[in-house]
């Protein structure tokens, strides 16, 4: 442990694409610990879409990150020093915390990280800390797959849209994943047993759904809104139902976007679309956990890690995520 | 009963509002009922802002009316021939039929009328065919409403608006509608007991929602999309449910019309946006006609018919649902 602590502060409010000015990078004291606190030294940082919801002012789920706040994000770490009883310095622990080499945390905002057999530091809080129960309870409580249904997701290729694919073939269910490139494609169906996998970049999605859905869409779990959304709409079942994950084909929108132009096939075809977060199941995250490690454990399910390195490349790293150059959960390794 | 059958055939597919040319009105044979068939005499058509769907070839949830084909309706008549045991002259039936003075029917597509004690057959018709259990199923199920939430309806002083806004007051709820005059908004308040009207024809809407829902929109019933969609996603709770039974202020568009542009308060606010139809309730219909005679007969509902006269004027009356014209359930009196 050093003096130096690089924090990374939200400086302005993004407008579009995330620029450089928006966050700053600089060196600051490491914060003591107060009673009821402990410190933290970072080792991974989830970077996740919600990020970029974080920086803006947009009405959303949760209050914004504020003007000179550190970045908020999802982290695993090491507690280095304890001023609350039941935490020890060594203790590993995960929470919402921030993008800096040392934070301050409480047993309200970080708790210890349970070990799984089997599975590392890094999985364990890539796969469990959001993005699986996310996967796990939008399929399953939101959009109910039945066996001998056809499941679409889109971002299929990124962290949640690649459980949501394998679990719903876990259901008996034909699973097609939307994704942006050829290599994503191929790796859905011949790595992770997807039955089919749409380029949208590369064919156009109204006749590849056609292909690749005989049997019409019964549960679209939406990563992404805009364009696709309104393909995916266009293909649903009567009675369908449309988990609502993100929409982040609209997070870099610089004003209103206007929804799917034919929401009328909500009510032609009697669908049900839910938006969730997967804090709406917090209380049942064990099961998802329980589940998931145990497919992992069977081989039936695997999880990719897109794992970088370097705090300060934090912003770019983040990036990456709306370019589509991310393959599975993306983490930065930090220390 | 006379050799003169007037009826109206669907001549062309309308263009934005319904023209005059779009449906031809001329006198036909009356028809001779075959072996399982009876004929019936029209007393009263229903017209419904889904005749405008019916009259179009977008995509719906049943086939559109052939081009020659005679117009489609809700009907309520008496059968003057049968060739059908059980059904004989004088029965009083219902179902869909055509807009027609003569048409033929089968039990598969009408069926007899239950008398019910204190209700008129216009009434019972109006009130019993399609809008009470559209408004029942939809605000109950769909909407799921708790007593102390707040209900919101749009077209209001409609047919299934008016139900819906005194069905929701019957669960302890805070009921508020949405409607196009002073006048309509104050017969919501004064004579069915709304808790409060908008006039969104008056009052900027966002304002005048916040005034009239302090705690927030929980359930929004959806008759009309639109403008009127967007302004309650702004003012929903968390967790609010959208029941979607119409869309009347897309049904003249003569392109397809974006979503709602704040499409991603589902996902900020977890709403469920869910479509239905009243056939999707059809093996429960008595329990709803149940509850509304019940509720009738307590004093605890009202219902009005908004009742004109004349075949010949179907196609004018059928406008008045689009210009807003009506108050009430709009059926025609033919004989």
């Amino acid at each position: 442990m050093t003096d130096a602590n690089r924090v990374w502060r939200l400086r302005k409010r993004p407008v579009g694409a995330i620029a450089d000015d928006v966050l700053s990078f600089a060196t600051e004291p490491v914060p003591e610990p107060g009673e009821g606190q402990f410190l933290v030294r970072l080792n991974y940082l989830s970077l996740d879409p919600t990020n970029r919801i974080w920086m803006s002012d947009m009405e959303q789920y949760m209050p914004p990150v504020a003007l000179g706040e550190a970045m908020r994000g999802a982290v695993c770490g090491t507690v280095v020093k304890s001023r609350v009883p039941g935490f020890s310095a060594g203790d590993v622990v995960s929470g919402l915390g921030t993008w800096a080499d040392y934070q301050l945390a409480t047993p309200a905002t970080h708790s210890k990280m349970i070990p799984v057999e089997g599975i590392s530091v890094a999985e364990a809080f890539g796969l469990f800390a959001i993005v699986g129960p996310t996967a796990y309870f939008g399929l399953l409580e939101v959009g109910t797959p039945k066996a001998g249904e056809t499941v679409v997701v889109s971002g299929a290729a990124g962290a949640v849209g690649s459980l949501v694919g394998q679990i719903a073939r876990l259901q008996g269910c034909r699973a097609v994943g939307i994704a942006g490139s050829q290599a994503k494609c191929r790796w859905l169906v011949e790595d992770l047993g997807f039955d089919a996998a749409v380029n949208y970049k590369a064919e156009a999605l109204g006749g590849a759904l056609k292909r690749a859905c005989p049997g019409g869409i019964d549960v679209y779990f939406d990563n992404v809104g805009g364009a696709i959304l309104e393909a995916c709409l266009e293909h649903m079942n009567l009675g369908g139902r449309v988990p609502t994950c993100g929409l982040i084909s609209q997070y870099n929108a610089t004003g209103a976007t206007p929804g799917p132009r034919n929401y009328g096939m909500l009510l032609m075809k009697r669908l049900t679309v839910r938006g969730f977060l997967v804090s709406d199941y917090a209380s049942r995250r064990g099961e998802a956990i329980g589940a998931l490690a145990e497919w992992m454990r069977q081989g039936k399910l695997q999880f990719r890690l897109d794992v970088r390195e370097g705090l300060e490349n934090a912003l770019t790293t983040l990036r990456l995520l709306f370019t589509g150059e991310n393959t599975g959960k993306l983490l930065l390794h930090v220390a």
